[in-house]
């Protein structure tokens, strides 16, 4: 049987503001560990021979980014999906079930996974999913259920079934459920069969296909005629007309809740979602007063703080349960308690025009990336990278006059017609 | 009579670190108004022909930076005493006093204050101060007492003796006292005849220099031999061997409590010496909610909080009599109530060797400012303003390429023997 990681890196949540930003969503940010959590999510599988190469898909802006990571990370695709738009996560599945299909056969299982989640048990998740593979390759449609910790209210629930005859540790679904209110949450908690709804989907390529052509027809003919019509180059562009013709629909709503096959797995493995930053507290390496600290930080007398900086001296005094994020051109101060409210402040800051909200003063791209380092009417100054064998584009100034240092490597340089190295 | 406003600009705290820093203390930051302390405090006295232009006192390293605010604020000083090393306010008074003496004549009265105070009634100060000046001119030297608003204990408190005959507004001292206990402090507030210790006094500077021939003998002999010895370029420059010979002492300590002339002016004029964030935000206008907010700051459901950014954004979530002070390269968060622990933090990061103790990115310099927007090992990116007419010195470089970009305006250059202009 073939497994094939399939990470879904698609995702634009700005909770972590102002680390994470419209331009830098946070599967790019190296939160909770060294590396990002899209290389931690892809990094799982390596050097498990049950899973295959894993296939990603994200946003066209992003791809660059995600196969620069998992360049760098040496970790080697089988293929980066490109979507030109955003159409929630049942068209990037139809996609990456026809790929898989495709590249492996319609047997080979995908495993679904968000790209931006953090799980403590690796080998608990890999457990889990091989699980859950055994009834997909039984054409079952399982989804990996998260025992809950707390009566949380920011996710969807499920609740558990019978056993599935025949596989062990799998189990039918009796329904799946909304965010619930506290009060219901604290029941499902209380009772025991219902679990957290973490977005992971584990079934065969066929299955999927054949599944969503009955539930949800429009999906996967427009992902199938983009994956058809795809430019292959660093990463296969998805073709825009034809997966603008999906309807935007998640894979939830489209075919967990409607379909007969499903079946769910539950799983113990320190899982997260980091969808807020007290939610990143809760996982984070903490000091013995509790304190989650990152970057060039003094707590003084602090308890249960998270304090992440970026870029700069931070000094924490007397803080107790709070949320302290310093970024160069940003910075963020509130109880840690009341880090739900931070995307709204982003949608308001986004209302306001704010470009705090969609890139950082350095942003990536697929040459290398620059960081904006003084701005003020009539000049900027701009610190660039460029990789190596990368270049940036030709460019025409008839109002603009630029002056370049080469701090470090060979530059080869074209200016009007003259080429020359540096 | 001549009163001759005479401003201390010799202080170096720390306590709004990382806003005032040792290269850039308090009365050179434009906390609580658009100017900066110095030039409030100057600004007090002009268009009052009680008052003569002023006389500034201030360190060596500092000299440049007072005539340059001085000069932006259109405030013309009579003299600007340069220190050459921090030896408290006496000796600084004593020559300033001889100073006076040589320019105004012997009868001419000083009005000495810290440079680094906010004043809500600067009518009320002036009324004072001339008030204090008709004793001075008898023979008094009088201190301006504040009148309590607060059982505070951050002051050293002036106990009111009897009117002073023939003189209204004016008391005797009964006796200095040193910074009290909360107990006291609140027995003093409670019983109403004591007085804070603002650091200002009035006095001819002929009885300052006769009495401190008196109290003080190797002060005020120091400070005549670093007068006459001075140099004279945009600052007096007085003379560093001389100055040196001075014991460290505040004029507080060699004269005002040992004197027989001493006498107290009582005013209610809206003092505070900002000695802390916390006292800042006393006196700081505030929006309804009860914030003090400066600079790029977004505050969503706050009260009684103290933010303050000069570089980015800063985003303020339900905080409470919290402070957040962010600046380019530091930042600190605290409750209000802690900050008077301020200085031991900054004692704790000077002992680290932090450098964002000592200076700002953007640091002064007699020629204009530079501001270092970029360090990386072997190479720095750094943005002048060489003021109109300034020069920065010739400088030899064996191991260092420089890049310069004018911006604007016309610049000569001196490169080996070639001398062009940009």
């Amino acid at each position: 049987m073939i497994i094939v990681p399939t990470i879904l890196a698609g995702g634009s949540g700005t909770r972590l503001w102002p680390r994470s930003r419209a331009g830098l969503p946070k599967q790019f940010l190296d939160i909770g560990g060294a590396r990002s959590l899209l290389v931690e999510t892809a990094a799982r599988f390596v050097g498990d021979s049950r899973f295959a190469a894993p296939v990603l898909a994200g946003a066209a802006d992003h791809g660059f980014m995600v196969a620069g990571e998992l360049a760098a990370a040496d970790i080697h695709p089988q293929a980066i999906l490109a979507e030109p738009e955003k159409r929630n996560t049942a068209p990037a599945i139809a996609a990456a079930a026809k790929v898989v299909a495709d590249l492996c056969g319609g047997e080979a299982v995908l495993a679904i996974m968000p790209a931006d989640q953090l799980v403590r048990d690796p080998a608990g998740l890999r457990a889990a999913l091989i699980a859950a593979a055994g009834a997909a390759a039984a054409g079952k449609i399982v989804t990996i259920g998260i025992t809950p910790t707390e009566p949380a209210t920011g996710y969807g629930y499920i609740e558990m079934g019978p056993p599935l005859a025949g596989h062990g540790g799998v189990r039918e679904v009796a329904r799946f459920v909304e965010k619930p209110d506290l009060e219901t949450a604290k029941r499902f908690f209380a009772e025991g069969h219902f679990l957290w709804n973490a977005g992971m989907f584990v079934a065969r390529a066929d299955v999927l296909l054949s599944e969503m052509r009955v539930l949800c027809p429009d999906v996967v003919a427009a992902a199938e005629a983009a994956v058809a019509k795809a430019k292959k180059t660093d990463v296969l562009a998805l073709d825009r007309e034809s997966f603008a013709g999906s309807p935007s629909i998640s894979f939830d709503y489209a075919v967990m809740e409607k379909t007969k096959h499903a079946a769910v797995v539950p799983a113990d493995i320190g899982w997260t979602d980091v969808g807020s930053w007290s939610a990143l507290w809760d996982v984070a390496e903490k000091d013995k007063d509790g304190n989650a600290l990152k970057g060039d930080v003094l707590a003084r007398d602090c308890r249960n703080t998270l304090i992440d900086s970026d870029n700069g001296l931070v000094v924490g005094l007397g803080l107790e349960n709070m949320l302290v994020v310093h970024t160069r051109d940003a910075a963020l101060v509130a109880p840690l308690s009341r880090a739900q409210e931070v995307g709204k402040i982003v949608e308001t800051l986004k209302a306001a025009g704010r470009a705090e909200t969609q890139t950082h003063t350095k942003v990536f791209r697929p040459w290398g990336w620059y960081d904006s380092l003084w701005n003020a009417p009539g000049y900027q100054v701009k610190h660039l990278m460029i990789a190596p064998g990368a270049a940036i584009s030709l460019q025409r100034h008839r109002h603009r006059s630029e002056h370049w240092v080469v701090q470090k490597g060979m530059a080869k340089i074209t200016c009007n017609d003259a080429v020359f190295t540096l």
